[in-house]
């Protein structure tokens, strides 16, 4: 592709911001990746493998997940709402999903599932999250501090672009990060604090050593305005205990940082001795309001037991800002003028799924049982795989749907990546694409050891 | 609603750069719109009207205009893939449609419409959208050069965050405008260079304005990246001649301006002697290849005859761009991983509608027209019923799905006004709401008059 010198857009002339990040589950391996299976369909053979296994992103259903069907026929029925005049439909959809479609529909503007909704999503979807998350929680929670949006991914990147100012605003991150956090951040034009989970200690959070890293960010000048927590946690799969949860409440609401919840994976729990509390949950039952601290909690469509990544559906609540701020917050959701109504509509189901009594109960639950199961036994058959392997270490997985083992690799393999000018990760996760057709993210793609202790700005 | 102090997250101490613009359309008379209608729905009769009439927004499905059936049965069969095998499908759907939603399926990784697809969008549905702009304009176009995105105004948004570095850059763009352009360039910490269409001229587009407003900027320091120009146009309905196209052209290459062709009205002409050309056919047809000229164009399943705005479907098609900085806008896409899977859906069917022999032609064909005609003809009866008023002057409306109209208010409303200490236009756009329950965006919203001949930046 050739370009036109006169306007002269390169990367060298677009935002430099945009240069300073890098986002690896979609980046080199996945394009390489993409390269190798048009390769290997234009030349069937030409490689030891039929197909790539896309291991670099958590797409479940890219890999054979299959979606809950309550949901698939409810998105159907609300984008064709005639169905539900027809006599027919009852062929081919649940008394259930044909029910809570029109339950949407008849709340929706204009009864139907075509025009803008506000910015901040459909109100009546908005109730129906807010009593999924109270009925969760067992505290309130109201409908006015939810926002839907396209995904958790774009409430991440709209809630960074509200809180910051400048390179001199600063969130605390986990390492091994998911680094849709470090690539919101620098585009953002903040900067990122890292705080270090600790792999010898089962991914376990540190509040002595979060505390070092917002002593040594303010030292340097810097504001923390934030802090992230994954939980459950990606890439770690660790599942951060009450008591944890109520260290790092205490230290948030003591230092005047903002948590930002990553409560994504909170239906992803695979040991019994663990269950998913949300940071709202733990700061309401040590008595604390949104006066004493502000939380952020980002859910999603597509992981769960419902992965369905594809549809971008997902919301954020937030608690504590102040109203002028979720006024702004409305103002720039409005640049883009809605988030996409399946992906709301989607996002209602999965905070009010089928009860006891509804004609699809039983199949949903099924279906859901089904999915977790197999999601519990794929990631205790990993985890078993990995600590056989010779050289390669792996933490137990507690929860999410990743595992994040440690590989220590010969001598010999760390001279040959060294000989290739790439990093030893890289050079593994390359061989094991090109040689077995498995697409994974190197450690470094999650900045783990390479950023270890240092500031990434831009 | 409260907030906590500790964390003081108040607008005095968000990123500024948010309350550096205004989104009318979704602003003030929006909300208050709202508000009416929830008194309205507690208490009816309490004003002289039932209901709002939501003109601050082009979403036509708000107002009654039904979605196309071909449209909905393909996205209803794409949630729901397992439709495809039942034989009472057929008694609830076309052939042409189960036809059409099985090759998208099948097109599909993983053969569900449930996973994340590249941060550009599914290829095969890149390809059909290549192959009717192709159609369209009788130029090639290549799938790669096109982004498939969540409505046009996230490829808005995306372009500013990669063409702007800092105020120094500059957007030229048109006045009256839609604002997203200003609160986009705003937010990502631009400057805005308006140039003036002409309200005497019918709306019409004068070059050696706009090269005035661009010596203007340069003389002031500023980097002038791009022209922004909105055809058919919004908010003001005019369709640009060919030969002013070309002028445009000719002018853009000259200056190394890339054009932002903001495209999304190209389905809405309402007069016989106009016709849309995008300006990529334009180019070519001056002999001008992507070496001489960049052009995005921007499109969207929410105009047309579709009107299909929650959906959240569009396109930008990016010609003369480095290789490298498609790479670049694929990486900052990635940032929300990648657009909405029904909307990507959406956008093929747009540009790839129904043939002549397809068993639901007819009935496709059908609805078009009788969209069209009735848009037509609404535009007609307002452009005639403003004429008509007294103190009102309006040009012609040629596109689009908007009247301008100039207000010629009389000096005791003016008055009235200022004792309120608003301004005449959102005085009479209030009075408008609160006596007949029509909520419309005043001029100043779209930034006529008051931003005239001054650079609006952070």
């Amino acid at each position: 592709m050739s370009y036109n010198k006169t306007a002269n857009i390169t990367a060298e002339t677009i935002n430099p911001r945009v240069k300073t990040f890098n986002y690896e589950p979609c980046g080199e391996i996945a394009r390489h990746a993409e390269r190798l299976q048009e390769e290997l369909n234009k030349n069937p053979g030409s490689r030891p493998f039929q197909e790539i296994i896309y291991c670099n992103l958590g797409n479940p259903q890219a890999l054979g997940q299959r979606p809950i069907t309550f949901f698939r026929e409810v998105l159907s029925l609300c984008d064709n709402p005639a169905l539900l005049n027809r006599d027919e439909a009852h062929l081919l959809f649940s008394q259930c999903a044909m029910k809570r479609a029109r339950k949407i529909i008849e709340a929706m503007p204009g009864r139907d599932s075509g025009p803008y909704t506000p910015s901040q999503g459909i109100k009546s979807l908005r109730e129906s999250i807010a009593d999924g998350i109270a009925g969760r929680d067992g505290y309130p929670s109201r409908p006015e501090d939810i926002f839907l949006t396209d995904g958790a991914s774009s409430a991440i990147n709209l809630t960074m672009q509200i809180l910051i100012r400048s390179e001199e605003d600063a969130i605390l991150c986990p390492l091994p990060e998911y680094p849709l956090y470090s690539g919101s951040i620098l585009l953002h034009g903040g900067t990122m604090v890292p705080y270090n989970l600790s792999e010898d200690g089962d991914w376990g959070l540190d509040i002595f050593e979060v505390k070092r890293c917002l002593e040594e960010a303010r030292i340097s000048g810097l504001t923390v305005r934030a802090m992230v927590v994954i939980n459950p946690g990606n890439p770690t799969g660790q599942v951060l205990s009450v008591t944890n949860q109520e260290e790092i409440v205490e230290f948030c609401r003591k230092e005047g940082l903002v948590i930002l919840a990553d409560e994504v994976y909170q239906d992803n729990i695979y040991v019994d001795d663990k269950k998913f509390n949300s940071f709202k949950k733990v700061a309401r039952s040590l008595g604390y309001t949104e006066d004493d601290i502000s939380i952020v909690s980002y859910h999603s469509v597509s992981m769960g037991y419902y992965g369905e990544c594809g549809r971008r559906g997902g919301y954020m609540e937030i608690c504590g800002f102040g109203e002028d701020v979720m006024g702004e917050i409305c103002k720039v959701a409005s640049l883009t003028l809605c988030p996409n109504i399946g992906g709301q509509i989607l996002t209602s189901l999965v905070m009010d799924t089928p009860k006891i009594g509804d004609d699809c109960f039983e199949n949903f639950l099924a279906e859901k049982e089904s999915i977790l199961s197999s999601l519990a036994k794929r990631a205790k058959t990993l985890e078993k795989a990995f600590s056989s392997l010779e050289g390669v270490t792996c933490n137990r997985i507690e929860g999410a749907i990743y595992l994040f083992p440690r590989i220590h690799l010969p001598a010999a393999a760390i001279k040959a990546a060294k000989t290739e000018g790439v990093s030893p990760d890289i050079f593994y996760a390359c061989r094991l694409l090109n040689d077995a057709g498995i697409a994974i993210v190197p450690g470094s793609g999650f900045h783990q050891v390479r950023l270890l202790d240092s500031f990434i700005s831009v």
